[in-house]
Parts: structure tokens; sequence; C-alpha cells
């Protein structure tokens, strides 16, 4: 089949502003932030406005066995929406309207390219508020999100991305569409099909219209920072404010992290800490200031140099600032490379420990940051982007990292998915059973593999 | 193939004590809870004592084709533990450990067959909280909370049983085992195969372990009490106080219930009131105030004609007591059909209206109580135990309300599963897509078609 065939078959069935095959807008097209991960040459790109034109796209697609590598607005970390060679993009951008917001239903109805920003707003104009919050919210799509589960940092309390999910449409590899879920709070009815479809990166269906639990907005988040002299120190202090209270946030950065934040803008942090934690509670009011107070308490039995609690707007929002900027202040030093791990509560010290061993066995500079309380960190190998065995340092810490996080109990990916990055490994992390059972759905629902083929497994 | 074949098949793989052939044991093991679904003949019982005889009982029905309904502490209200003729039960009873907790990871490790009080009980050991609690949560065990999705009360602020479950271990049909999940808090790695598994009723594989996420236990509860002259004012003040405030329960029980509560035991209910809604906020101290205070004010905008609240423990308990006889009461009025239907939480009073409709319709007596702050009601046709006609009539109301949530854009079940007892109604909530989707994953997970066969769908 030449190229050509192809584009002449989706032309047949879509419109023409919906097909582009300007080599310029492929190019754009062809990866996502993910700059390390392999990326192919698509054949065309495939810009759907209804369900009914990503019906007809797939249906082309399965008649020529053309891969489909779904994208939503690019901002991914694995490489799950890189294009593979010959293949249709599929970019659900131009889907990005919040269909219905219920207030009294507490939910949204949503199409995918939604930003999760829009869906926020759109929440908010109602009185009420979605949660999931990555640190792309202002650019990432929910479909994105829905695809690799995304995290962020309101998760310790409030949940992952499909925590938030009542329900999904979805078009299979055949053109079929089917709907999972519903507008319910609770569903015991069949399978747990929309958890199968969230996770998935487009490898099993494309998510073409979202149905998303909504809550009350919470009261102000009063603010909490400590400063350890060991990371023993503050994975024991993660651990006794997890046991105790439900923090509505809890963050660290280590002392690469804090040194990289502080030459990028001094905020006045601690440099000489091992460990910085920032901790948020916005259970409101008595009980607010409770819950700081024991987190306070318990970052001072853990052996904290330095406890500030504040309940004032302005300093909390400084100090979130000074973790937000965690990860472009590592990206001053040089070119990243992003992880995402997670270990049990447990073992949160133990993962941070056998990070600094990989930077010092391999001799690169790694800044480790992420979500305490989740036991998920996004430890950041930093290196000289001109330097070709620097890379090649870089991508051994990298898989090294990997293979701490198994080692601990955990799991090579936290809210970032597999993607192309990752593929190599998730097999040791699922064993031979569990890779199995991988294929076995997949081959149940994409029986001719089109569906972003090379991705997760 | 003989019976005799089957029972000398599983004699050579299992050790004599989980195997029972017993007429008098078998039949103790043929139905749940679920009075009037249709219940088989089982051969035999298997009560394997760990994942290798479960393997093992499982290749010997794979071998010879032989139906496995897997049990648990046959507490279930859909019959989906009941016999099919000529099938292995495989009771997890026996596999009853809570193997692990682990306070500073925040989670337990348990066999099926443990009750959910004991884990509970494990988990305060360590001063920890397990948070799923379906009413029968003293005597039905972890397996079956599992297979069935289990809400209960608690679930309107902290989930039902899937958001609880961070892993498993599953035995396939063919008898393999997989793990799914693992001990992290957060996961993106590969497919949300634990999600599939919770809530499959038994139709997807034989879950051996679950590893369970613990919380810190909750301040005390402070608890409100409101009466309504109508069931719109009651569903009104529901969607008004689930925008507002995320209380720690939110129950509702209509006239019909309050009166069998009443007449079972005086409690000072108000017997006139359209419906009674019984609220608690656990935020504790000033929040929890602030919390009971806004969700007072919700019910008197909406029409409340009396409002109470209480932080006397004791008071509260009394009224939690209350709502605990809604189901007692009713039973003692005659046989029950207990029904399990959720809708949005805009379409309460609807569903409520509904539902008195198909009572006078149907010149039946239904008592509905339930999870209002989910959406999720117990709607209860109370019948004459040895009238025919009665009982046909009572099986007419139960289908009406089914189909009355699905008109209102809800499920057939938000808690109970669908078992044997709602299995025609599934395809009507579901679709022809959604249908088609469920036989790809059962065909690709148990191509015998062996685990259960004859239930869900």
């Amino acid at each position: 089949m030449s190229e050509t065939d192809l584009v002449r078959a989706l032309a047949a069935v879509l419109p023409p502003e919906s097909l582009v095959t300007d080599a310029d807008v492929l190019e754009a097209h062809r990866r996502d932030q993910a700059q390390w991960a392999p990326a192919g040459v698509p054949r065309v790109l495939v810009r759907p406005a209804s369900t009914a034109e990503v019906q007809a796209a797939l249906r082309v697609a399965s008649a020529l066995r053309v891969p489909v590598v779904p994208r939503g607005a690019g901002s991914g970390l694995s490489g799950g929406a890189n294009a593979v060679d010959g293949c249709i993009v599929l970019s659900l951008a131009r889907m990005n309207r919040v269909l219905e917001v219920d207030r009294r239903g507490m939910f949204a109805v949503v199409q995918p390219g939604a930003l999760n920003a829009a869906v926020k707003a759109a929440a908010a104009e109602q009185g009420l508020w979605y949660a999931p919050d990555p640190a792309s919210w202002e650019f990432s799509s929910i479909g994105g999100n829905l695809a690799t589960n995304a995290g962020g940092l309101c998760c310790v309390k409030y949940g992952v991305t499909g925590d938030a999910v009542l329900g999904l449409e979805a078009v299979l590899a055949d053109g079929s569409v089917v709907r999972t879920g519903g507008r319910t709070m609770k569903n015991s009815a069949g399978y747990g099909l929309t958890r199968l479809f969230v996770g998935s990166e487009g490898t099993l269906g494309v998510i073409t219209e979202a149905t998303l639990k909504l809550r009350p907005r919470p009261p102000k988040a009063t603010t909490l920072v400590a400063s350890f002299p060991t990371l023993v120190g503050a994975g024991v202090a993660v651990t006794e404010i997890m046991a105790s209270v439900r923090p509505s946030l809890l963050e660290l950065m280590d002392r690469a992290t804090v040194r990289a934040v502080e030459s990028f803008g001094s905020m006045g942090l601690d440099v000489d800490a091992a460990a910085l934690l920032l901790a948020r509670s916005d259970a409101g009011g008595g009980q607010g200031v409770e819950e700081l107070a024991r987190m306070a308490a318990a970052c001072e039995a853990a052996g904290a140099t330095f406890v500030a609690q504040s309940a004032d707007e302005a300093e909390g929002e400084l100090l979130m600032q000074a973790r937000r900027l965690a990860y472009p202040a590592l990206e001053k030093q040089g070119a990243t490379l992003l992880d995402d791990v997670g270990v049990p509560l447990s073992r949160i010290a133990d993962l941070l420990a056998a990070v600094e061993q990989i930077a010092s066995e391999r001799g690169v500079l790694i800044g480790t940051f992420g979500h305490a309380g989740d036991g998920n960190m996004h430890p950041t190998v930093v290196f000289d982007r001109n330097d070709a065995v620097a890379l090649e340092r870089a991508r051994a810490a990298f898989d090294d990292i990997l293979r701490a996080a198994l080692a601990l109990g955990g799991t090579i990916t936290g809210e970032h998915g597999v993607g192309a990055l990752k593929r190599p490994f998730l097999g040791e992390q699922l064993g031979h059973g569990g890779l199995r059972l991988h294929h076995a759905i997949k081959g149940a629902l994409d029986p001719l593999g089109i569906l972003n083929p090379g991705k997760v497994f």
C-alpha cells in the first residue's frame, strides 16, 4: 500500500480540515516531551472533530492495517505519543469542549482534548473543583491525563486521575464505540472497564469522552516546611505524618534539588539540609491548625532541624513556588532525564539513599523531588547536552533508578506512564504471568495490534 | 465424565481436608443470601488452604471442563456465589489469614477468606484504619467484598472497596498465577488489572491475596438528623450538602422505612416525614462543627421541618442504630426483595418518586433507604412469604425499580453486584458494545468459560 492509498482512503471518509499531510506539521506531531525516547515518522495527521470521525479513521486504519498513535496535548514525559514509522497520528486536540457541568450531579462531561485547566475552570464556575493536578495541568489535556493515569500534588489526599473518572466513551480499534461506567458515584454493574482504559496509553482504544467526578472546593490550605539533616529522618517524618493525618500535599526535595532552586532564584531555603519537606493541610479552621501541629511534631520527632508553619496564603504560595521551580531549576543546569518511580511509603529513605549511591557510582548529578506522601519520586539526572559520554552515563543512571525502585518493591512509573521510554522494564515489574495477561487483553481488544504499537509492553 | 472421576482427579492433587462431598455440607454451600436467585447443585466442595491448592483445583477443572463457583463467606445479596449444577464450589473460607500489616507502608496483605472485621481489627492494632464498611462487615469476607466491589456507609467520603486495593494475587482459569498492582500508593505501569478483577464476581479469576490500603483513623464523628415533608426536599438537601462539604456519611430513610424502624423498636423518629436524612462529619474539632452547621443550613434551606445536631457520641450512635435497623425492621414485616440501584446525585428525588409510584401501581410495600450521598439506594419490596401472587408482584416491582434507575441514567447495582439476580438487565445498562467488550475480555481470560458461568452477563 502506498502512502497515497492511505491518504486517499482517509480523505474519502473525513472532511479536509481533519486531515493533514504537510511535512512541517507532521514533524511537529512526531513526539511528546520525552526527548530521549525513540520517535518514528508519521504518514499523516488526523485531527477529528467528533467521535464519528475517530470511528471513520480507525475503520480505515483497521482495513489497511496502519498503526494509529493517539495524541493529546503532546506534554507526555514517556514517549507514549511518539509516532512510529508510517503511522496515523490521531490528535484529539480539536475535540476540546467541556460539554456539560452538572452542579447537582457533581460531574462534568468533557472531550479528551479539553485542557485540565479548562475543566478546572468550568467546574469552578459552578463552585466546584476538579481535583487532579499534574504539574502540567495548565497545558496537558484530559485525554493525556487519562491515558497515563496522571497524578500530581493533590493525589496524596484526593487520588489520581483514575479516581476522578465516572465513565468513558471510547472507540475501539475496529471503529466500534463503547461506553463504560456512567454518571453515578458507585457502580458494580459489570467489569471495571473505565479503569482498564485509564492508564492504557492509547493501546486499547481512543477515549472520546469522559465523565469526571467533581468535588466541593476545599478550605484554604495552611503550609509547613521542615528541613532534615538526614534522608532517613525525612523518610521517617513522611511515614509518621501519613500514619496520623491526611495532608493535602506532602512533597520532598533533596539537597541537589534545593541547591538548584536556590541558584535559580534565591528563596532562602536551607541548602545544607539533606532534604526539605513541604506539607499542607486543607482541613480548614481549627482542624487545619491541629493537622499542621501534628505534622510539625512528626517532623521534630524525626529530627528536623527547622520547622515553620504558616497560615498566611502568600507565604504558603512562596513555598509552593519553590517546589514548582524544582524541575525548571534542574533543567537550567543541563540536559535532564526526568524519572518517575514509586516505592512503598516505608521505603522512601531507602530509595533516596539508592539514588545518591547511583549518582556517586555513575558520576552524575541527580536531583530528587516529588510526591513523598505517595512514595512517588522524580529523580532527575542532569548532564551536559553536548557530551555523548555524559548522555550514556545519564541513561545508565536512569535505568539504575528503575531497578532500584523495583528492588524496593516499587514501580517503574507512578504517574507518567511507561510509553516508549520504560517499555523494556515493564516485564521485570509484571513478571511473566502479568505480561501474558496484558497480551491477552490487548489481543482481545485490538487483535490487529494497530493501536499505539511499541508502547507500554 | 462421572462425578467420581472429578472427585478422584481432585483427590489426586488436594489433601483430604480440602475436599468435601458430604451432601449436607454441599447443600449448605449452594447459595448466598439472595433467596430468590436460582441455585444449582454442586458436585463437590473444595476448601483450599493455599494458592497452590487453588491452582491445583483450577487445573483439574480446566482439564475436565467443570464449572467453578468461587465463594467467600456466603453473605452476598445477588446470588453471585450460587452453585450451578455439577460445579465445584471453591470456598476461600480457610484462606483467612491477615498475613501482614505494615504500619509505615500503610498497607495490609490479607487472604480472601479474612473477614472485613478481622482486617479492620488488625489495622486498628497498628493504630490504622481499613475504611470500607459494607453493612455486612462483621461477617462478610474481603474476597467477597472484592468480588462485588462492595460499598458501605463510609464510601461517600472514603470510596468503595476497589479504592482501597493496591494489588492482588489471582489464579486464572488455567491455574496460572498473576500479580497485579503492588504496594505503592500510585502505579501507572501497565493496565489497571487490579480494578478489572475487583467487581468481576469470580468470572475472571480467583483472588487469592490482596494488598489493601490503610488510612489514619479519622477523628470522632458528629451527627445530624433532619426530617423532610417531601422527597424532593430531601433530594435537594443531599445535592446541596454534597456540593459544599464532604460528609463522612449521608444516609436516607423514606417514610415506609422509618415506620418499620419505629414499629420494630420505638426510637422517637418522625413517622410523618416523607424522608429522614442522617449525616455525619468526621472532619474533627471546629471544622467538624462547621461542616455540620453547613449541612444543617442546607437541610433547612431545602425545607426540613426538623434538624438536630449532636456531637455526643452516644446520641450519634443511637441515630446510627436507627439506620442500621432499616433492613432488619423491614424484614420483620415479611419476606423481602432487597434492591440496590444507583442514580446520579441530582436524580435521587426522582428515583424515590418512581419507587413510590411502582409501590402504588404494583400494590406492594416498598421501604427505601440507603447511601444518599452516593445516589445508591436500597428500595426493599416487602411481601407475604406464603402468597405466590404477592411474590410475583414483588418480583415485578423489583424489576420495575431496575428499569426506573436505568431510565434516570443510573445503574442496576451500586455495591451488591449483578450475580445471578440481575443478569438479565446488564445488557440494558451496558448496551451492545459494552456487552461485546465483556465477552471479549471473558474470552481472553477464561476461554473455556469455567469460572462462575451464568453470572454477571
